[in-house]
């Protein structure tokens, strides 16, 4: 499994005062939309935090084609596009209902405690369809 | 020194679609007051957490009498109302020029890592005039 | 009907150093709280601004007793305790399975766009049981 | 002037359980550094709002290098990459001390308050240094 979608409505506490959903916000959708594809495939992010491993942030970015209000009812459709030892990419496409409002990507490396990069774990990556 | 202000901008970040700073916000604001007296005082909050010590909310609250909006430029005076071993009581009062925006208060226990409820080091209470 | 419950996890941006989730976050929730159980009143909250109403937030107090983690499945109990032409209060109950995280109180007023005091809609106050 | 740094220490609330700053919260950084460019430029981004004139977000970028903590204290420099009548290009570079913790890019746009396209008003290129 590569993909996955999930739905949620903004809440007042992200919007901003232009009356839209704050561009901040849109990331940590996106990292919800990360976790929750995880958790489709079967992983446990907080057991692999646990576990001495955390997956962080290298870059990010968003393309915003039409603004979310309040209460707006979207579906975020979360999807792996590269994984590697090295790194895990993810793209993100925001919609109310046929209407795509954004586009971001994410790309994660895998590190331990002390901050040292790591190798993706191999379980990582079989939930996402690489052969290791 | 048991009072302390600080100046601060509201950010874009920090308003919602009413057009005011969203009542959430201002406890993040509290939360730099604090930190802000402690350092005023002679201490170092970051250092206290490094040494095991953790300062947790227990009780909050505010009361709302003028709105703020994006850009106002905000005073913050935090009080420090009681300190003991067992729990410590700070005031918060914002202002916007002479008017005042809000009230809110806070009582902050001390734990350890586990979570496990500590004794306020008496540094800490010298530092607000407690003797100890 | 003046008590709704909902559930929903803790996103990993609403957890701060301490690896708990933040205090002022409770307060985001609890806005969610208001807001679905008005829409399982019938009410829309949205709709209500449209219309040139608001209700703003007075008053807010909550009391923590257990704090909740990343990646929680949370359930927060939503209970109108008063509601009159001045003012609606809520009370928030929030849960992990059986134990009770926090427990908050808000106290709404009725505002028009220009931020002068109005009676709270008739509709609103049906909604909740009150005859008017 | 084209550039223009701030500074301030990292807020606790704006931290994760990982210990670091949320990737999130640099956009919320990059637009104070913007509005602060601006106000250093002699401009007012609230006026420019309340002449009936939004910049709003087209695309956000970040690339992060290394982590910043709670109570670090960091420099923002913001730079103006591009600017024209269609977009006005940032370029943001944090800092602690000598560390470069990450660049970021966004691409704004100006419209009025039916969301419909506008031309930068000319004296904001004025200020940007564009020959109008």
């Amino acid at each position: 499994m590569r993909q996955h979608e999930i739905q949620f409505r903004v809440r007042y506490s992200e919007t901003d005062a232009m009356g839209f959903l704050h561009h901040a916000n849109y990331f940590s959708y996106f990292e919800v939309g990360r976790t929750e594809l995880f958790r489709a495939q079967g992983g446990d992010y907080r057991a692999m935090e646990e576990g001495g491993l955390f997956l962080v942030v290298a870059k990010l970015d968003c393309r915003y084609r039409v603004p979310a209000r309040f209460d707006d009812l979207l579906t975020l459709r979360t999807t792996i596009t590269a994984a590697s030892e090295a790194k895990l990419e993810h793209e993100y496409q925001l919609f109310r209902e046929e209407t795509l409002l954004c586009t971001g990507h994410s790309t994660l490396a895998c590190v331990d405690r002390s901050g040292a990069l790591q190798r993706m774990p191999a379980e990582l990556l079989r939930m996402c369809g690489e052969s290791t």
